[in-house]
């Protein structure tokens, strides 16, 4: 790389693409030749490439270039291309387990294999028990692209400990998240933990560590990695419960009202129930969770998170720490290219509108 | 190994179960060190110990000796260990979409989670959301233990195809098992392939293989290992779906109702259709898949399997596929103690009363 020249982010996205097309390509082929059947791999291209922005395969790739990445990129790239097919899973099961009616606009996928089997009364059960399984296999096959990576056995061995770390932080934070929700209180520690464990780490830190790793990274890379990744992924998260509330269901292509019904244990919620009076108080506990809720009552719900100064303190606590991981770009050693790039996505990813 | 002394299977049970007990505390005291739910260990514990024969780790460790295996053990018996973690995953996520009560006598994991929550309506979904992620750190843990078992760099490479075919295999023989349940028809052959697929390959052959891959294996032993375990795999699951037929539920562990409830396609239902008159053929359709089966039922769909001879059938499928694992036994070079320990092992998988 250049020192001056600019990473080509839509690049490594087309080739993360490629990598994950021509895996399942093989995958078709190998169902057909054993007679398996092929639905199991369409469902889960249709998933893959109905979109999602790649954000964890182009940290990946960014994160290698951080720790001074040279040479072939192509093992870097399908290792990073391993991320989203590992996404693919956690959203799969997510979708299950949150019984989410849509992801990227379109059916989620349990709702889609549903409809395979209309003609019988269990229709559902089998749609979520089929998107289970197709989950699992998305896990296992994440495994099997980084295993064919072509990585050199001491990338291979550098890369397995922050691999496995991300898997129990991001199930960790799942799971906090699962026992957490239908019950939001004013636990601003615990909603903050959730964010950090089930997106922060997952989605931002681990992916640059990852590609750092690939690279024998100097002492100092990894800490410094962290120190952008941790608040840019919490900032993510606050900005994604914001839209969760707040935002147009046709730019996020989620239903605006399901963390409110589900009663999700947001930063959010949290500040609101810390600063509400006994009204207001009264008001989200009515209504947070009602698996009935409706716009108006929706609307009443928003009217008290903007009222408690909670929907304010949230942005605040977006911009800040959007300043904080600018600041640790700014003190760090990284090559410039790696600085802007790292630079447009904590930008897009606290103020994007979708 | 000397040629003359036998395997000590039990040994290798309690050193597999040894790593797993070291390996758990380990994630319990990291989950302690973060502040992270101790339960989802305890959980995955108290599941893991509840019962299980280890038969795909003791597999492994005997396809190590098979393929000439010498010196450390430790390493094949720690890669071993991780395929009893895989099965902690899969039994959890089986249990789930086959929403069994029991498993190993006690309730299934997703029934023993829901009572944590039971003061609230949605225990029981939430006790299957706790499983589904406990089930899916199961799987990223069989991931660590295998990393982290010392293997060498070439010991690795060789394990990484046999394991991602073995995942491939059993994900897709649940996939086939769950599209087939509910409708069983006479089509042996899938029936066979479910049996192929979701055990044979899964429970058998493929544990043989990882072993011998550890082990530098000559040309042949694979195949070998692949003419035994198929067939003792495939007889394993006939012996296993009489049992769930016609076994004492205090024997296996599992309601005896609840294959015939499910109407799972195995190869008994798909022979007595294929050899029933109208009036039978009428009668198992009736009852077989309805959720409300009783005693009654099950006795009526017991006589029908008994009198279209499908029971005497499968005994006979059971005796001629263990007939022929032995013959491969007898015309392959392997060492004697490996012959005996594969032969007992045939033995008890086609004979056992649970």
């Amino acid at each position: 790389m250049l020192d001056t020249e600019p990473l080509d982010i839509v690049g490594i996205r087309r080739e993360v693409d490629a990598h994950l097309a021509d895996f399942l390509d093989g995958k078709a082929r190998a169902a057909a030749e054993h007679r398996l059947p092929g639905e199991v791999v369409e469902a889960l291209r249709g998933f893959l490439f109905s979109g999602g922005k790649r954000v964890r395969p182009v940290l990946c790739v960014i994160g290698w270039h951080a720790a001074g990445g040279a040479g072939d990129a192509g093992p870097v790239v399908r290792a990073a291309a391993s991320l989203e097919m590992f996404h693919a899973f956690a959203l799969v099961h997510d979708d299950v387990m949150d019984d989410s009616a849509t992801r990227r606009g379109r059916p989620a996928l349990h709702h889609d294999l549903a409809a395979r089997y209309r003609a019988r009364a269990d229709a559902p059960r089998r749609g979520v028990h089929a998107a289970i399984l197709i989950g699992d296999l998305a896990l296992a096959w994440s495994d099997e692209i980084l295993h064919t990576a072509g990585l050199t056995p001491a990338q291979f061995q550098a890369a397995l400990p922050v691999i496995d770390a991300m898997r129990s932080e991001i199930m960790y934070g799942q799971y906090l998240d699962l026992t957490h929700t239908g019950h939001p209180t004013d636990d601003l520690d615990t909603a903050l933990r959730i964010i950090e464990y089930k997106t922060a780490k997952y989605t931002v830190e681990r992916p640059l560590h990852l590609g750092a790793a690939l690279a024998r990274p100097e002492a100092g890379i990894l800490s410094t990695l962290t120190g952008y990744g941790l608040p840019v992924g919490e900032a993510f998260q606050l900005r994604d419960d914001l839209l969760g509330t707040f935002g147009d269901p046709h730019d996020t292509g989620k239903p605006v009202l399901d963390d409110l019904r589900e009663a999700k244990h947001t930063v959010l919620v949290a500040l609101a129930l810390q600063r509400a009076d006994p009204m207001q108080k009264q008001q989200l506990r009515a209504l947070i969770g009602r698996r009935d809720l409706d716009r108006d009552g929706a609307e009443r719900i928003r009217a008290v998170l903007e009222a408690t100064g909670a929907r304010d303190a949230v942005e605040h606590m977006i911009s800040s720490r959007l300043a904080q991981a600018m600041h640790v770009l700014g003190a760090a050693a990284l090559p410039p290219p790696v600085v802007h790039a790292l630079q447009a996505i904590a930008r897009s990813a606290t103020a994007r509108p979708s």
